[in-house]
């Protein structure tokens, strides 16, 4: 086998074997095979796409490169979760302590976000006293006494994901939908869950900026998944608009515990039983709609709450912030951004939200940059709302060193204005099982 | 600028600056940056295409990357001819001298072909005592005084092409017309030449295998050669079958002296009348009917042959091997292939006769790898030739190794037969100006 073959072959389009796929995974790990071959080849993949069985292929070999999970100390039935990142995405610390409630077992591992708002190993991170860097067995206790962990991915899962992904970033390959599904699907089968359920945004603040890509690649991780032997299902996701009103990582863990505790309503609380509800009917425990019910109940009784705090405290956090979110600290600065006019908001643009809050400190711009957990943007008014000229639109936060002038024009020019009220929204656009 | 952007553009087929080439091509060439970078941009282009535009920039960018020659000492105008290579093409040797007979200045430079055959520089450096590595103004002193002379391409030529070729051969990225185009008419253009013919061979033994490829080639070509304000055109010939008779180096030179003493007719003679023709009215020399008399009076009156042998002389070289063929040195081993069947021969695939004399040694399968170069073939047959079961089909000439009776079964298998007599087969497709 050469890899000057296969980099022909996906060039012209033809189908790679199973076992040129598995060599090259192997050759680019062990580093038998130079990255200018692979990224020529991932190039061609790009422009040319890959087959469902070259993906699924792609997406073993990848999840073979290392060590996988064994999650076979847990007692009941385990879903994972996979979000493809959004703006305002704190869905995690929500909807595993809902589904841990209704009896489903959720250990996750999350990587660092390399993105604009943190992810949510750093959500959790900025809670005080909470580490994400546990010892496999007491991760293990954690998940069978709570029913919910999440802790940072380990350095041996999926090498050559690491290795492909950082060659991807530097050769402008990240967009492919088979690499994409190959990225994410080949940690999530390293995870060992026995099911998956992905959230895939779409819009402005998301990976995928159209609906039509973010079923492309909804469909595709589907198939994947259930090909490797997975129950897996997927819901394309709206993130045109931000998910809630906080942006940044101390705000959005208090908007967390605010959904736990019953008090926000609306498109992050629905959507967040929607997703609950799908982890729990594909642990078995009713139809949809009974699901709903339980993932509701979980909220209303305040079990959600109580899963939410245990694990935390589990993880060494200090929970009682819970009941004072001064304990998490506050920002130095804070700044209003006024409406410059009266009208509806039509739309507020979730990626320069993400790079405003990105401004602020909210979030890394390259790996080693390091984080301010209480820099973000709280969104004062919502998709719908009608405001005056000199209304408040967003608050601002900062310990940094920022031009926040600059920055609150960047933030007020991500809102549209409509003289008439704007069409409904639905967060879930679609659901693909 | 930054080549992430540069990627990106190439690969959503967008249209590059002539800043951003030029910056690439100074970049890659200084080491900045890294291979797999360019190789990931090389695919995009290999896929995307590249406008005429960028690639006249990239020609000139890639020119302007090393040393150019300055052919000013040169009496006269000078007429650079290339061939994008073929099997048992000897034209160069054929038709510099019969230019040259009439007029026109032909310092031409080549590069070590890497290939089935050999090169041109091969070829000459199989005549005893010839060198092609002439001090500088020792060759333009010969082109003044004989009009003709081939010489090895100095080292700091269009460095940018031999980092950026090693790499396309390394990545597949090789057939790219934009990327050929660059190539070549890079190093058309540091030549100097005031006039620059370009003989695209298309078929079986060619690059372009197509005729619809090679005139895309060709029309590109020109469209730069003109742009970049040379006299250029080009001549689309078939490759489907060999050129001549003799494949391998000793052999070529033969049978190239053979043409120039008359003795030979046909499609090779008949080609290299045209394409002298080409040259000589490139040069101004008058139109193309007279010039076509003009070369051929350069054959038929001894003139071209006499160049030929004051240029090799000059060069070091024995020229007495004109008149006794033996002193080139003889193959240890002749080889006769007879025909399988009874029929016209309707087709000799060039590639695979190209193949069979890389296999007995006339070629090169590495740059360091040796030639033999009296190994060959003799085509003992022609296209259109009616032959019997057992006629002599090729002689094959070895000094190595190898397993004759293998290949004497590759060069018969080469052969088409045919009941009929074959259509009659134009050697100039098409001529672009």
């Amino acid at each position: 086998m050469n890899m000057y073959e296969i980099i022909l072959k996906s060039k012209h389009g033809e189908k790679l074997s199973d076992e040129e796929i598995k060599w090259l995974v192997k050759g680019y790990v062990d580093g038998t095979i130079p990255d200018y071959q692979v990224s020529a080849w991932l190039m061609a993949v790009n422009l040319n796409s890959m087959s469902d069985e070259e993906t699924l292929c792609l997406t073993m070999a990848m999840k073979d490169s290392g060590g996988t999970v064994d999650l076979s100390g847990v007692e009941g039935v385990t879903v994972d979760k996979h979000s493809t990142g959004g703006v305002g995405d704190k869905t995690s610390l929500i909807i595993g302590p809902i589904a841990a409630a209704c009896g489903v077992r959720v250990p996750k591992m999350s990587g660092k976000g390399l993105g604009h708002t943190g992810g949510t190993i750093d959500k959790l991170e900025s809670i005080p006293g909470c580490s994400t860097h546990l010892e496999f067995d007491d991760f293990i206790a954690l998940v069978n006494r709570t029913g919910f962990s999440i802790v940072s991915q380990s350095g041996d899962l999926v090498p050559a994901d690491k290795k492909l992904y950082a060659l991807r970033d530097a050769t402008a390959t990240v967009d492919s939908i088979p690499l994409i599904c190959s990225s994410i699907m080949s940690k999530k089968l390293a995870m060992g869950a026995d099911c998956i359920l992905l959230d895939v945004k779409t819009g402005s603040g998301a990976f995928m900026k159209t609906a039509e890509d973010a079923e492309k690649l909804a469909s595709l991780m589907v198939r994947t998944g259930v090909n490797a032997g997975k129950k897996c299902m997927a819901v394309i996701t709206d993130m045109d608009i931000p998910l809630g009103k906080a942006v940044g990582n101390t705000l959005e863990v208090i908007e967390a515990v605010e959904v736990l505790k019953g008090n926000v309503k609306g498109r992050l609380y629905d959507l967040c039983i929607e997703l609950a509800a799908d982890m729990i009917m594909m642990a078995g425990k009713g139809t949809k709609e009974e699901c709903v019910k339980l993932a509701e109940e979980a909220v209303s009784s305040g079990r959600a709450l109580e899963v939410f705090e245990k694990s935390i405290a589990g993880q060494g956090g200090d929970v009682s912030f819970t009941g004072n979110y001064d304990l998490l600290g506050k920002a130095a600065t804070e700044y209003e951004v006024l409406s410059p006019s009266d009208g509806y908001i039509a739309g507020i643009n979730s990626e320069e939200i993400g790079l405003v809050s990105l401004e602020l400190g909210a979030g890394r711009r390259t790996k080693e940059s390091a984080i301010d957990y209480t820099a973000g943007v709280i969104l004062e008014k919502e998709y719908g709302d009608f405001v005056k000229k000199g209304d408040k639109l967003f608050t601002l936060y900062t310990s940094g060193k920022c031009d926040l002038k600059f920055i609150a024009d960047k933030a007020a020019a991500a809102v549209t204005f409509s003289s008439s009220e704007p069409p409904h929204r639905d967060c879930v656009i679609k659901v693909i099982s």
